[in-house]
């Protein structure tokens, strides 16, 4: 069995009403499971998580996108998350079984089918991206709604499908495919912030660290100590445990302690596994070795 | 969802073409799924591996018992494994979502139906025993088929189910519940096969080690290494991360390395994300994070 995830943001976090009539499209996908559901009132967003095989995935977009339409009016919609979109960003993300390539073909079908069905312009974005330039949601997101009948006509910035002018209600879509992002945060036995702010900037990309970590040093007042706060964008080539003993040595080197590390949100089961198979130098070890996926996978 | 597995071992190893009618009668019960099937014509013996909620696997049992009543008859069996029966040992496995307390109520109600069924005696062993002379499968397997009718009438040896004579086919069935089993080595650096005895020695519980391993050196000649062959018998009282640590520091008490380490056969799930939350230091870490848990227990 294919496992793909997908992680629709839409620009509704304060109608409860909404929230669950656009949920309600979704569910009546039979084999789109939705894993969970969040809105953000300030951010006037909601997200919703749902994974499934191919064909369910991209019918259950079509049937969120027909009920946004039916329901969101950018017009008249505010908050503080920048937004293009009545259904802003549709990333599907391989979890097991599927390829990168085969969630960039999924992504370019449903982006297709979207733009043909509801007349709203398209983007595709990181691995499905047409060019460098569109890799990057912020950079296609520059100008949010409100900017892009310019955006749109300026060179450059044609939509990969569907017309040039915005949907006067529900303005564009940027549907692509990604590796899924775990928040992986590592707690530090000091109260020392300037120690959390250096061992971030020692591992994030950004400032010379793995290719693949956002990362910032934060304060837990409540707790009197410090974190590491980690956004690892591809588990596969920047694995989780070469991260913690990265952090774990430039701990050390202040004489502070690693207290704890923390995973918010999911995770797929491959991160933890590989861990596993790391530090117990396991070779040879395959996934249809574990009993529960073993009888995922047999009929 | 619950995960219990059960894993029959039957007195047929030798015509492929009973194994597969008894296979058959597993099959045939929906929600019973057959993982693995491995037969061994030395031992005239099969192995069934099969994983479902507790009403399949009874169901399927009782289907198997059946089946082996039609097609298997001790009185003219050999082979170089031990027996009792038939089908000989069941043994009951929580593997996810369920409790031993289950796993052995499971093992008495089927015991009871059985018995009652196809007037065979049972015996119920390790977790489920009814005394502490009855845990260990070997104690009750002690005199075989051959000796089981005098065995059933001395002193303390009475059934917990069924007729105190044996079956005249299929013997006695031993059921039960234990933990999963992992098959769990650790290959050394070195040829020294003293010293692979040595840790072995030093883990195992018989010779003072971990209260739930079971650990022998062997040579793996063709590699012209040597291995620490173990059994974990419980990896939730001793966990697999525990027992690597320790070869690893007794390896290194002789100047030997740990070259790598395999799981042989299958694994729970939990198994190797405990090892991850041990060696990650992940705090309020919980299974339900794991998004292919999370769709497995989504409707």
């Amino acid at each position: 069995m294919k496992i793909i995830e997908c992680v629709p943001n839409v620009s509704e976090g304060r109608r409860p009403e909404v929230v669950e009539a656009l949920l309600g499209a979704v569910r009546s996908v039979s084999g789109a499971r939705v894993l969970d559901a969040s809105s953000d009132p300030a951010h006037n967003r909601s997200v919703f998580t749902m994974a499934g095989d191919a064909a369910p995935l991209k019918a259950a977009v079509l049937a969120l996108v027909a009920a946004a339409l039916e329901h969101i009016d950018l017009r008249t919609h505010t908050g503080e998350h920048p937004r293009l979109g009545a259904v802003d960003v549709v990333p599907f993300v391989p979890i097991d079984g599927v390829t990168m390539a085969e969630c960039v073909a999924l992504a370019e079908e449903t982006g297709a089918e979207v733009a043909t069905r509801f007349k709203i312009p398209v983007f595709l974005y990181e691995e499905a991206a047409s060019s460098p330039a569109r890799r990057n949601l912020e950079d296609i997101r520059r100008g949010e709604f409100e900017g892009l009948a310019a955006k749109l006509s300026s060179p450059g910035w044609a939509p990969d499908f569907g017309p040039s002018q915005p949907h006067p209600a529900a303005g564009a879509i940027v549907i692509g495919a990604r590796m899924p992002l775990i928040a992986f945060n590592i707690n530090l036995a000091t109260d020392r912030l300037d120690v959390a702010k250096k061992i971030a900037s020692a591992i994030r990309h950004s400032s010379g660290g793995f290719r693949f970590v956002k990362a910032m040093g934060i304060a837990l007042d409540d707790r009197g100590i410090v974190q590491v706060s980690i956004n690892l964008t591809n588990y596969e080539k920047t694995p989780m445990h070469r991260v913690f003993d990265a952090v774990h040595r430039e701990a050390a080197r202040y004489g502070v302690a690693v207290l704890e590390s923390e995973i918010i949100g999911l995770t797929p089961q491959a991160a933890l596994v590989s861990a596993a198979e790391h530090y117990l130098q396991l070779a040879r070890f395959s996934g249809t070795q574990i009993l529960e996926n073993r009888l995922r996978n047999s009929s």
